[in-house]
Order: C-alpha cells, then structure tokens, then sequence
C-alpha cells in the first residue's frame, strides 16, 4: 500500500492544499478547531478512492482534489461528532476537539463542516453527486443512531450490527467510489459496481476493526483491548461468541456489558473464549469475503494502474498499519 | 396575525403532512425522537414565510409544502444541536429530547435531520434553491460558534453581535423568503429584495427575543428573567447599558457575566439600570428599525393578500405572543 500511497502522493497533496483553501471562515475558531483535526495525520482514504475510482474510470480531470477534500470535511464533520457521542480524550494519538475546546465547539464545528461540505458540492452542479452525497450523510447518522439504540444490548440482531457498519463506516466510501464515477462520466453500471465495492471495503474495514479491538496485539491501533466491549459495543466478534459459548459464559458477557463493569479477568476469560471458540478467525473470515467480494466488482473494469491501485486499497482495508 | 395563520391554515396542513411523510427512517428512534420535538407546537414561521414569498411573487404550485417542511427538519435539527450546547431541559413547555433521551440521540438526530433535508431539498433539483440553503445552514453554524466564542465576554463588540443574530437567526428566514422567490421563478432583484426582508425580520426577532429576556413581563415566554446574562450571553440590551453606565456597576456587571454568579439582587439592580439608561427602549428601537427596512423592501411587489400577510408576519416578530 505504501507503493500507493507514493505513487499518487502529488494528488494528496492537492487534496490537502483545498482543505486548508476551504478552510476560510470568518469565524477565526471555526477554522482553528477544524484545523486541529483535519491536519492530525488522517491518511485521506476516502479521496483516495474517490481519485482512484475516477481514474479506473478514465478521468483525467482534477476536480477531484476539490471534490476528495469535501468528503474529508464530511468524515471529519462525523469525527468530530463521534468524538463528543463517546466521550472520546484521544483521537489519532492527540487531544481531541472536544478535551481542548469542550463538546459544545465540537458539536457546531462539526455542524460548520458538513454545511460548508455540502454548500461547495453543490457548485459541482452535478445532481449525481448531490444525491449520492446527501443520502450517505443521512445513512451514517441513521447508523450512528441505530448503534446507540443497541449500546448495551447484547441481544442485538447480527443483521442490526452489519446495517450499523454498511450504514455508518461503509456509506462514505461507497459514496465516495460512486462519485469518482460520476466525475469520469461512466455508465450507471460502473457507477453502482464501484458503489457496491466502497460498500464491501467499507464493511470490511470497520468488521477488521472491531475484531482488531479484541486482539492481544490491537495496541499498536492506539486503542485499549476490549475498548467496545467497556463501551457497551456489541461487535461480530462478541456477537459470534455469544451464540456459540455456554449458558454461564453468556450470562457473565451480557451481565457485564449491560453493567459495563468490565474487569481484566473478565477480558482474560472472554478473550480465551473468543480463542477456544473462532470468534475472532470467524469474523475476520468475514471481513475478507467482503474484501473478495469488492475485487470481484474490479472486473467490470479494464486494467489499469488505477484498478490495480484500487485491488490493493481493498486488501490494505483489513490489514493491521491502517 | 391570527388572521394570517387562519387565512393560511390549510397551507400550514400540507406542510404538517409532509413533516409526517419525511419521517420515514428504517431506524425507528429517528422517528421516535424528531417527532418528539418536530409536534411540540412549532408556529412553522419559516415555512409560512415561505409560502408568503411564493405567493407575493405569483406562485401558485404546490411544491412548497414539501420544502416548507426541509426548512422545518433544519430548524429542528438546530434546536436538537442548541438544547444540547446550551444544556436546557425544557423548549416550548416540554422536556427536550436530550433531556428524555440524552445528549448522544440530540446531536445524532440532529445530523440526521439535517441530511435528510438536503437529500430531499436536491430532489427539487434547483440550483438556487440548493445554493441558498446550504449557504444558510454554514452561515448558521458560524453564528452559533462565534456567539460561544464570546461567552462571557462582555467586551463583545456590538458589531459581533449583530453578525451573531444575522448569521444564527436571519439566516434561514432569508433563506426561507429567498426559496419561496425562487420556487416563483421571481426576477433576481425580487429574490433579493425578499432576502434582505427575511434577513431584517430576522434580526429583529432576536433583537426582540433578547430584549424580552430582561423585560419583567418576560415570563409569558416560558423563560426565566436573565437567562442569557446567566449563561453569560451578552446580547443588545447588555452591550448598551455597558456602553453607558458607570465604572462601578460596569465592573459588577463584568464580574458577573464572566464568573456566572448572578444573585437576585445584581438582576434587580441591572434592570434598574437599564430601566435608567433606557436600554430595552434603544434594543427595541433597533428591532423596530429593522422591521420598518423589512417592510420597506415589500414596497418592490404588488400588492397582494400574500404581500399584506408579509407586512403583518413582520410586526408579529417583535411582538410578545409570538
């Protein structure tokens, strides 16, 4: 992925330049808090794939650069809101918004965000774009809300967890490939298979992830073990071990999730019966048959650096040095 | 204005309607929660706004129901956002949705709320109209930030705190007045002419919302007497008396504000203040200088029983049974 990264470097960059250009509020602290969060080292994933998806197309434009730093406005829009729904301290191994200038700034900075975000969009005049970007916005915070309405429920449906992670992680991405589509003109099918791949990678990337918070080597993603779990989070790892445990194992995981007095035995003994019993191979299983799932969409494409690049974005999804 | 809200009732309806169709999340507490507070007895000014441009420009489609009601979702989405930053428990009587389900549901439906309005504002695929309301909700959340920048600073510029209300106030009304132009396919100087009156009205009616907040008679608006100088808000009537009473009690006001320790005794003292130095008098003398620039812009279209409603929705604004 690093060879990526590299090899398209000097369109980051461009990304990076519009950020700090639309960073132009009057409002002096709108753009300082902004700042803090939108220069704390975010690898820029999603114009990544925006730019990414535009070129397998065959665009040759440079809109994109404008169009990948409204959707990094976006996703930090959510960032920041997220940061004040988990009373998060930490973000990216800094203070977040919210410990340096309270939950109130984060929240209307947030807010800025994502109004600027979409009143620049809309010059694209494109009603693709308009669309594709306003129904993600609406499906993240449908999923932000379902998964705080599940937020101590170990009962919850498997199906309510994968409409959690399609709708709040994958909705953005997909968006983002889609509109990458849009941008090179290409038909409505190309347009959908590369929706549904930012959809699979999404997935993908967010079931990677909370596995990742219940392996022994997670540390190195800068979160504490067990970190959902403590939160009240059921993931698939969890959900799997669940279904699968004894009656007495289950009792004790929904007693302390819903209590959230989670001690380090308690972790020891559920992160010993994750191991006994697959939870974490199974849902890892899962993240990379949506990682086949999403290549298996590139066919529709002809070769190119680009489809290339995009084959080993999907792989880099689950991977640990995300 | 009774007669206004009669005369248009059955308008009002339609966009009631479209309040109840636009609630249609798969995710049940969305619903659950934006109902609680989108049927609290909201008057829907700016739909009717709304609606009254439309008309004063010869419309006579039906469109504006449904965009009468996005307006709405994104002033409902501001007061999820404003209960939460300003930590208040009641709004129109009720408890607010933070208070019944929290801080974490109020910002999330919130976003929600307001994605939901610009998905289904572009599905009116009108350039202007997109432009005009996402320009609005930027302005909005700029004005909210800067009026947090300075609280508890009564040093606060007069300046500051005209931009505060235009942006955090004014805005979406000038919004709201602009579209109803635009839905009419009005000539730009009408479109414009009806923003500015949206603007001035506007102004106004938090001009007047300020003032009422030392008015002794204030209590008819469910709100207590020196709320804003409390949470340390200094608004127009404020700014006056600092600009002209003496170095003693402008230290004591000062202290007050940024330390929040308001006793009984300083209120009654700072009304007698403002009652000497004429302070409510000059705020609303600035109130009704805006109204009168509101009216005067009405002077550009013919007269109509929607351009006389107008004129009357203009005086409502600083009256007190609003």
């Amino acid at each position: 992925m690093a060879d990526v990264w590299d090899a398209y470097r000097d369109e980051i960059d461009g990304v990076e330049q519009q950020v700090r250009n639309n960073l132009d509020s009057s409002v002096t602290l709108v753009n300082t808090v902004a700042a803090h969060i939108l220069s704390s080292g975010g690898k820029r994933v999603r114009p990544l794939l925006l730019l990414l998806s535009a070129r397998a197309c065959g665009y040759i434009g440079r809109e994109h650069h404008q169009l990948g730093s409204l959707i990094e406005f976006i996703h930090t829009a959510t960032l920041l809101h997220d940061d004040v729904v988990d009373e998060a301290d930490i973000r990216r191994g800094r203070q977040t918004a919210r410990k340096v200038w309270g939950n109130q700034i984060s929240i209307l900075v947030g807010d800025y965000l994502y109004s600027k975000a979409m009143a620049e969009v809309v010059e694209f005049r494109s009603q693709g774009i308009n669309e594709v970007l306003a129904e993600a916005c609406t499906k993240m915070a449908e999923g932000e809300v379902l998964q705080l309405y599940h937020n101590g429920n170990p009962s919850m449906p498997e199906s309510d967890y994968v409409k959690i992670v399609e709708h709040k992680t994958a909705g953005l991405m997909a968006a983002a490939c889609r509109m990458g589509a849009i941008l090179a003109e290409a038909s409505d099918d190309k347009q959908a298979a590369l929706f549904r791949f930012g959809q699979y990678i999404g997935i993908a990337f967010q079931v990677a992830d909370d596995t990742l918070d219940y392996n022994a080597d997670g540390e190195r993603l800068g979160k504490t073990l067990g970190q959902d779990l403590r939160q009240g989070k059921a993931t698939l790892p969890l959900l799997h071990l669940l279904a699968h445990c004894g009656e007495q194992d289950r009792t004790m995981i929904k007693d302390r999730m819903e209590t959230r007095t989670l001690t380090e035995g308690d972790l020891a003994r559920i992160l010993a019966l994750m191991h006994d019993h697959g939870s974490l191979a199974y849902a890892m299983e899962r993240a990379k048959t949506y990682i086949a799932a999403a290549k298996h969409e590139l066919e529709a494409f002809e070769d190119s650096t680009a489809r290339r690049a995009l084959a080993v974005a999907a792989d880099y999804m689950i991977t640990r040095d995300r």
